[in-house]
């Protein structure tokens, strides 16, 4: 099989450069592990910055987003009983897009399937041959039998434990990266959010998360124990223990229910430099891994996309490869600064085993420090609808 | 001896607060362990904030600082090779004074001499009486001979190894504490500043500051080890190290000479709370500490002295204790936010012994992102020349 560019991995990365591609006439070819099905279990994150929404919309499958998704004008954060609100709109004009990664990554399949575009489910053994080279093609397997593809460029959205990253040589790659002390039980629940805004919790007991994906289906977060498991938590004590973290006046309106869904995510921060070798260039969790506080996980999977997406255009459409040659450069600093924020959010917001009572009123300082001050509030907001591409 | 004020300290802290209270007519002895000249050789902070500035023109101290102190709207930033501006004057309409604490404290020792104002010098033996009653008073020794001043209120300015803290109970004090694990090795000569603004340098070797008193009288600091000693530093060794921690382009301008002072101070960020018991009220560094990266100590101090002095004035002009029994909070509230930004601050320019390189490309993150973000700038801008009391 030839493709112009092979795409390995079949999540919302992947399918969107590949839309997007498809859009501007240039074919690809998309290579996932697993099963539609199985990617379109995966729960992730659930709010879309500004960016993120342009490209649904160059892309062609914004339709159902713009009328099922809830745009959040600002954000709430509590410390305490004392409670806050950020506002996006006024700080920057721009809101951002309630609507679940699982929503998005359903209307990219939708699209594909629509446009007859190519995907190949449940590939194995898949192998990156030749990238430095002019002809790279990828090999790989399905059901034992072996398949390969001939491709002018590689695209790498296959994840963080995906093979593309771990194509590029030791020698050539800089890894860096933080392990908080600290992981984010998270339950789905069909019960109305506790607010119609998100609310960021910093308690005496830990963070957490009130969040959504839509009027009747809420997103709750608590900041847990690494060694705790999903098991170890009843819905009763999950309840009880949310109720606990935030403002005395939102936990008396919580509507609780039944999980759907419980588990337990490590928070991580991640960066591998470069993001290009050769002709193969990794996008998303393949090069970086954010701590989720602050919803920059997807978003910044997007951010390559659009410099990869604008490259690929470039080369095909004038012939220049400037695009390409500078996307390592181009992707890697805004990662740093998506890096930087989730960062910084997951520092002020978290309560560390190793804190000391100085940390800890550094921290209230600083969000009372946000909550008096303009430019503050407005530096976060930038950081929160997304900085531009 | 009878007074309304017995100020402990006669640093500029003490002798701002006897000269405000002077202006407005009540009375006040400083008491201070060491003499003039000792008091004058300290070698201290040279910025600043634009509150300080009004207060010094309410106490009537203004006139040579005004002729002889450099206003600087400005600050520059380097990260190895780069280099960018904050514009304090763009972005909140105010500048800082460059114009050293020794220069503060010689106008106002003039402005008490003038006066006639009681300051007892080389007092020993100082202990706090009575501070929780209406009728507290101090006493003390000179030359062996003991003394009483009978008051109605005590200021303890005496700094961080002063008696005054340490006169409230232990179960009464909370106290928060960070020690960095670095110092400051500063010198002054007389050559001309290489840069007419500061310039803070975060660089592969460590922090420097390229900082000033006037035209031809400069102050440089390396951030150095906790073992070194001044004597381990030549002139030559000094001058070397800033050289490589700063810009070429500064390195090269940079005009070198003998030092007349030098000294290596530790980097400390502490908070003792409450900052009053009874009536005993802590100013300064008698009651916080922090890390020189900003220039916040001198200013916090002089920010207590405003929120007392105004408490004393409602109290002998009107009658009222409301601002006396909220000084504490209302003082605290300002420090906490002085204690957050040179703890931001230091933390964004210093290199740290156990900084990983994630933890490096996190303070280049943030210093891109300043560099690049005007609401970033701003928020720093308006920390650097002073919050509003």
């Amino acid at each position: 099989m030839k493709t112009q560019v092979a795409i390995i991995g079949g999540g919302p990365s992947g399918l969107l450069l590949a839309q997007l591609l498809h859009v501007r006439g240039i074919e690809s070819v998309v290579l996932e592990r697993k099963t539609k099905d199985y990617v379109l279990a995966r729960i992730r994150a659930g709010v879309l910055e500004r960016g993120l929404l342009d490209l649904m919309r160059e892309a062609g499958v914004a339709d159902r987003m713009e009328t099922e998704g809830i745009p959040h004008g600002g954000t709430l954060i509590s410390y305490g009983e004392e409670m806050f609100r950020v506002d996006f709109t006024k700080h920057t004009g721009h809101a951002v897009m309630v609507y679940g990664q699982t929503e998005v990554t359903r209307d990219l399949y939708a699209a594909r399937e629509a446009a007859d575009g190519k995907i190949e489910f449940n590939v194995e053994d898949v192998v990156i041959h030749d990238a430095k080279s002019d002809a790279p093609y990828v090999t790989y397997s399905v059901d034992g039998d072996p398949h390969r593809i001939d491709c002018d460029f590689i695209a790498g959205c296959d994840g963080f434990h995906g093979v593309s990253r771990n194509t590029m040589p030791d020698n050539v790659r800089r890894e860096y990266e933080k392990v908080y002390p600290f992981g984010w039980l998270g339950i789905l629940s069909e019960t109305p959010p506790v607010n119609h805004e998100l609310i960021y919790a910093n308690s005496a007991r830990g963070f957490a998360l009130c969040s959504m994906r839509n009027e009747n289906l809420s997103r709750y977060y608590i900041q847990c124990s690494l060694s705790d498991s999903p098991g170890d938590w009843t819905d009763a004590a999950f309840w009880a223990e949310l109720k606990r973290r935030i403002p005395a006046e939102q936990a008396e309106k919580l509507i609780t229910g039944p999980s759907i869904e419980k588990s337990i995510a490590p928070l991580r921060s991640f960066v591998t430099e470069p993001m290009q070798w050769g002709r193969l260039f990794l996008c998303g969790d393949a090069a970086h891994i954010v701590p989720p506080t602050g919803a920059k996980g997807l978003n910044t999977a997007a951010s390559d996309v659009h410099y990869l997406y604008n490259a690929l255009r470039a080369h095909y459409e004038k012939g220049s490869d400037t695009g390409l040659e500078c996307y390592s450069t181009q992707a890697l600093a805004r990662v740093w600064k998506a890096e930087r924020f989730s960062w910084w959010f997951s520092s002020l917001m978290h309560r560390y085993p190793d804190q000391t009572t100085f940390d800890h009123r550094i921290q209230v300082a600083e969000l009372e420090f946000l909550r008096s001050n303009d430019s503050a509030q407005q530096a976060m907001a930038e950081n929160y609808v997304g900085l531009p591409y």
